[in-house]
């Protein structure tokens, strides 16, 4: 099919951080021939955002925006500022305008913004990319490049996501349609409950050296440095996807709890065979991954 | 220093598994002029050992071992066969002939091999080297190359535990002197449960996908690859690692278990403050190790 972005002609990315940039920068390396204009309350941002040629226009203020140009809002800041930036704009916008989000949590927040914003319609789209390293400085043309990318909405506007989904697939990502409060269960699986496990897992490390007296972070073998990778990831974003999807990363942490006590008990009563059996499923499991 | 490798003239490798050969390659690589014996249970291996040259003679049986060339034995099998092996070779042992080992455990196996095999002296090594990957097929010269290698030496031969130290600092190895069972403090911190954790965070992702009917291993994004990739360890190696730190592991797994239900309790409460403090000290830790 050819490559059109969905028909889109003036992409408002809002919050121009590492996610934001790589999606302007994408959109230019594959051909879209439209505007980009980016929006930062950070002036310092959009000032890079403009010398890098990450976007077209800047501006720091709502109202500054020509908004008669926009056809497609991608909000990419964190998921907490997604409600009182929906009820800035609403008023702003054309009335074909479609808003759309990064976000990585969806559920509740999605029918939320669903209702904040109509007539407009709101596609929520979750890019299963990223890196430790943040800021617009760190933008990656490549970012979404053969990615899982997935899509929660809601209504029946099949055709103005059909808009959304192909903007997205031109620069190169495997999208995916997933209701919203399923897509929150399978991330806080997949990935908030790995985050809490690694965050908890370096916590634990400094606490038994202080119990110890012996620095353990100078024995940094064995697998460590690999699993604890993601507890560099950003305090704040994890704070607020903790917060936002509480209640499914609280299920997860807790089947997690049991997995883990099984475990425990397993070697606590030497259990030889229910040992081997925990570990080779999940051997198995892990190398069907790769 | 001149390259001597601790002066040894005939060295025995039992267990031809990736450690132990990767050993005698890097010997051979480094100019290592003595011999290398392997011995192990398994003929094809003994055979592989040969035909892939890690080896120079090859047994399948103790008694059939030259021993009167052998003066050091280094013992490279799983660590629940050793005290079995200490007590078969004691008596066809030279005089002179040295005792090591490559085991993950040390502490009380360390100080049972000591008695059992003295007048000889056993020193127990822990090279922090390895991957994945099993067998001598896939041995490799370049293992142990700078990286760190414990010895744990129980006694007073300082001057043979140097040797064996020799040995290995010669073939690149960054050695260090640790107590037994300080060895198992730390290694059960930094090794053992990172282990544990990651194989009962595939367990629960097994037991959430059989809950809720959606096969969560479809959707490995977020770090959850890098994450669990030590899930994919040998369950065997790993049950005996478990079960001969038993108390360590029991330990420190206790220690996570409270930093996870202080972070679940500071998510249950909403407690922004107290989870941001524990993300970014966990997060500053852990960037310090890059």
């Amino acid at each position: 099919m050819e490559k059109d972005f969905g028909g889109f002609k003036g992409i408002l990315v809002i919050g121009l951080g590492l996610i934001g940039g790589s999606l302007a920068l994408a959109l230019k390396e594959e051909g879209f021939k439209g505007k980009i204009y980016g929006l930062d309350l950070n002036p310092e941002r959009v000032k890079t955002g403009l010398k890098i040629k990450v976007i077209d226009e800047g501006y720091t203020n709502f109202k500054d925006v020509p908004w008669q140009n926009i056809d497609l809002v991608v909000i990419s800041t964190p998921v907490k500022t997604f409600e009182s930036i929906a009820k800035s704009i609403k008023d702003f916008l054309r009335e074909d305008t479609i808003v759309s989000d990064v976000g990585s949590v969806k559920g509740g927040i999605v029918l939320k913004l669903y209702d904040i914003l109509k007539p407009h319609l709101f596609v929520g789209v979750h890019p299963i990319a990223g890196t430790e390293k943040e800021g617009i400085e760190n933008a990656k043309s490549g970012l979404f490049k053969n990615a899982r990318l997935i899509l929660t909405p809601v209504g029946d506007s099949e055709e103005k996501v059909k808009k959304v989904e192909k903007l997205w697939k031109d620069i190169g990502s495997r999208t995916e349609i997933m209701d919203p409060h399923v897509h929150d269960f399978v991330f806080a699986s997949v990935s908030h409950l790995p985050h809490a496990v690694a965050f908890a897992l370096v916590d634990s490390l400094i606490e038994l050296s202080k119990q110890s007296g012996i620095d353990l972070f100078k024995y940094p073998g064995g697998g460590f440095k690999d699993f604890t990778r993601i507890a560099a990831s950003s305090p704040v974003v994890w704070k607020d996807i903790f917060l936002e999807n509480k209640s499914n990363v609280l299920k997860t942490v807790e089947v997690f709890q049991q997995s883990l006590n099984k475990l425990k008990e397993a070697i606590e009563k030497e259990d030889e065979e229910r040992i081997l059996e925990i570990l080779s499923e999940s051997r198995e499991k892990r190398l069907s991954l790769d």
